[in-house]
């Protein structure tokens, strides 16, 4: 257990990170939505490793396939099995931990906890794990923008000390692609490039921040009480390999305010619509969404795999000393982005097909 | 749906906050357990209405009685239902937001989903719904404390710009009981007290942060991928009314360091247990209990019920001015640090009983 | 666990046989449906005991209140408690069996499993739980009803030998209430009283099948491979107590049949609709509504309960004899109609509200 | 949504008839346990088409692969995922098909629910889906069997009115696999296999009955209420593509008996274990499995798919001739042994892991 998300259009993800492949199973999504590879694919090229000069430099091509649920080119609402081959396995680049625990990695807590553990490349505790998601991210991407043409846009906002200056209601999805480290304040994002390379050279890593924003969704998505919307795009997100900490609208800065100061004022909008002149609610009041931007922010821990001397134990529970060796991510915020907006996606389109139904949704 | 959480220690919550009564259903209770009516009631003390000079006045006893699930002092492995007769009920302070909807309540997004809400009170979204959790949580807290000795002690950290110094890994749970804004450090709890009452008087209300600790945790809680504790923890507090942000360990402020200064090193303590020398992690790595402190924060945002003019729409889309009358909680966190420890024991209860089964738990 | 059914109506039933009360908790019902507390007891007449000279003789008004989630007459969309309070509980009635084990009840797999039992009545294993399914069931139906007039119709179908002639496309609902034994076949009805009557004087009980047939079903509800139609159904009539058998359509008998004989031929009515001729798959193909009524049979083992002398051990591994005292009910066949009835109302609204979502679908 | 089976063993399958290829992701799946490819090969083998005169002409290897969740010959806990490529695909064969909806097949349901079906071969609502349920039945039984000697045997009780003469007591394994219908009756063995070739030489088919017997059963497994062994063993063999009838212990023969007769009286047996002197419940009474035998019998129709003439109507509402052409199977029966023995399997599988927990059962 442990491996599903979602209710209404649930995946399962499986693979180990150097097992022969890597994949999901989406059962629920509704029928007649045109997919195709293509698609899929354009997400997973910004998820993939060696992407850049600053991510990991393992070396996979990321290949999708589509082996199930789609039939001319349209979904049949029968499961869909998407997988990947994984190419750049190199189990000898682990000989040296298939004994010692890599610091604040999972090897210690899957082996207290299975008896077993695959020490090749972290097995599922690998981030290669969320391939699955953001394949299903890319399916999710498109019911939601079909339904009501919503847009997630996903960026960097910090790396360590460095803060983007990015306004999320007007930001573009181009702007994000335009660098490599996926941040839209241009000055910003050179600073973040430049002290990647600097972290990486030496052999460590650096944290940051993911702002994610979901633009045109629809009122009445989330449910009161425990499934509220805010609920679940916290555990998705929370889910995700290195997220520590997670905001919603206002966020930990809304303690600072008064309820006057803080509470979002109605209006009726050109349209008839009822809007808030504010939106410290980020999108989502009493677990519903209200239509106005959803704005989230993600915490990522600096990566723990780094070339540096540690302290560690073996399974024998001697200590011991760690060089890392083998390749190393200096920071995984940009890959990150896609990985976000796939969840708040899968989240989104969860609620919307909970709502409208599967079959009745497009 | 919506209104039940957990798997396996799973509890169904009902009622409005001015309806006849409020509850929860428990399902999947180890048998055998002792459980009293006060254990519970002690939980439900620390979470009710009126009980000091800085929360809302409405005079609520919040006496809970045992419906089923219990025989002889001792639970039997079926369905606990716990109830709450609701008695300070009174409509009439509602009739203005019958039609109004309070900015940032969930009045407007119940209507627009719904297309029916009790007003009266806030219906379920209603911070009335969590004493249902609470006295859940009293139980599950039995079991864990019973298991291993688990404590789990909440306590308030920061109320708007006042950050109280506290040590989580020694705080006692007599030190946030003896004030009544539950703040150990009594130097910033006299500060908060102060603040709190000059809001109240103001019409006003503010937010804060709700610190937690759960020790003595047992090695293995939790499972990979979707499920990970962090991950249900943050579902969990992320799903009580008002709060806006979820940290675990370093948290937001872990993006400021490196790799290696983030990383827990490992060692080995006198019993011969695999130890971190650091806690960056929070307790929990691979999503996985690691048997050191779980650590969060939670964001509480300032309660959108105030006693101060506000523009709104009515539920005919008609634009108009809202005068806060009846009751008015002027800060909610003193009594969400029982609802924080609730959702973090039904959280680490669920997973309990996952990994070592409901009969064969305790 | 195990004790929810369902996942988009969802109910949670609680309470012990002789505890203080039993309930359910409805959760998913759609919002602005009218319901009134008389809708509900009307089917709680059917199921109570003491109805007729042929039931249980335990005297029980079975009245119902509904404690939540209904507001000015409406249903809010949130969870609907209804509870039925205990009254005639006589504890001392089962002094014998609080140590001995009566044969094929459920006390001895109880106390294996979990340890502790509340011997008085059965606890939860008792035919009292099934009041909140037939609540539950009640809604559910109005709900059906609503939707498309789906009219659900349960009757006795055979009592030990005695098999009553009936039509189940032309049965209706008045003629199944015309008796106290609920078979629509008048002769056979009176043959099947004087046998129950007989049978309770000889402190013995006799088992039966109950048939039950769903009309105006609307085409699409069900889904394909594990969560078929037919197959929800299955497991919530296997989970009535007593019941030891199913079938749908032809059942049993369908394996006499060939394939040519079997299958369902295809015509176009004079509305245009596509229908079968023959409907030898009881109105399911492929695990999906084909709109034909669906028309299933469950068989119900004698009552376990009865007034004569049996070989059986106690809690302690003691062969001993059990002289079965206190009251008996005959035939529990009568009383099955409804709870027969409120499964398949309970199965077929789950999966309407899966096709067309709770909010969407009145 | 619908895919999935079991919550604790949870199996989500995935694939088309005549997609490329078909599987199944097992999710829950102990760690450690020794599992090869020819143990799961060896159920398919069971279970494919052409394996002998009297099935499916169909051509399939059926050679599974495991894509994860194993290493070095033993599972980490992780998800499982077994696919088998689909070879003997021929979509010409389905031409006639494609607008023309085959009589007691899903076609007309699936195009009204879904709008669109892959017509090739039935896709989803073909019996080649439950590959996955057999493959993933196998490493059920292997836990079973490891974990108490669990030994699960089903056979062919009836081929239309042939009934066999069969103990489920004392059959083994070796007797159901002597012969190419799976009957351990020799005699009545020959006679079934006269009775295919016969029909299908005539273009049609016939169903019949399987039985299956678990043995070695532990006490407590199941749990009250909705979620009885029982229950949730109806739900998987009636979710099996043609499946119509489902019995345990007396079943449908129980309801002729009177309670006296009926009663399973206990004794302590020779290793001071409590057991009943008859097995009228099957093995579980109050949804709970008391350590006797599991008996069920489950009905089959004859299959759909005939050679001989039939009305039906296009989906476009025109009524027509479909003469079958293509393969046909006349008899599923044989092959449905490993598919029931699978369910059963999976059923007491998903419970063993909830009563004993997913690490802590091996």
């Amino acid at each position: 257990m442990g491996n599903s998300f979602g209710h209404f259009f649930r995946i399962t993800t499986f693979g180990e990170s150097h097992g022969s492949e890597i994949g999901v199973v989406i059962d629920g999504c509704p029928p007649r939505l045109e997919i195709s590879v293509d698609e899929i694919q354009n997400e997973l090229e910004r998820r993939k490793p060696g992407q850049s000069k600053i991510t990991t430099p393992r070396q996979e091509k990321d290949q999708c396939e589509i082996l199930s649920g789609v039939f001319g080119g349209k979904t049949l609402g029968t499961p869909i099995s998407i997988v990947v081959k994984n190419k750049d396995t190199r189990p000898q680049d682990y000989n040296e931990i298939a004994r010692k625990y890599r610091p604040s990695h999972a090897d210690a807590t899957y082996d207290a906890k299975y008896g077993i553990r695959n020490w090749q490349g972290g097995g599922r505790a690998s981030a290669r794990e969320t391939i699955g998601r953001v394949a299903a991210g890319a399916v999710a991407k498109k019911i939601l923008r079909q339904f009501s043409n919503v847009a997630i846009i996903g960026y960097v906002k910090c790396i360590k000390n460095i803060e983007a200056s990015i306004d999320p209601n007007t930001v573009i999805a181009e702007q994000v692609e335009s660098n490599i480290v996926r941040c839209p304040d241009v000055e910003s994002a050179k600073k973040m490039i430049n002290l990647i390379e600097q972290i990486r050279d030496e052999g460590d890593s650096i944290g940051g921040i993911v702002e994610c924003v979901a633009k045109n969704i629809p009122k009445g998505l989330g449910v009161p009480v425990f499934d509220k919307l805010e609920a679940d795009i916290a555990k998705g997100v929370m889910s995700l390999p290195g997220s520590k900490g997670f905001e919603i609208g206002s966020g930990f800065a809304g303690t600072l305010m008064s309820g006057y100061e803080h509470n979002d004022e109605f209006y009726v909008d050109g349209n008839g619509e009822i809007r808030t002149v504010t939106n410290y609610s980020g999108g989502i009041q009493g677990g519903i969404s209200n239509s106005e931007n959803i704005i989230i922010r993600v915490a990522f821990k600096p990566t723990a795999t780094i070339r540096k001397q540690q302290r560690t134990v073996t399974d024998e529970r001697e200590e011991t000393i760690l060089v890392g060796k083998g390749r190393h991510d200096p920071c995984v915020l940009p890959r990150a982005v896609p990985m976000v907006e796939a969840m708040m996606a899968l989240v989104l389109c969860d609620h919307l097909l909970r709502y409208y139904g599967q079959c009745k949704v497009l």
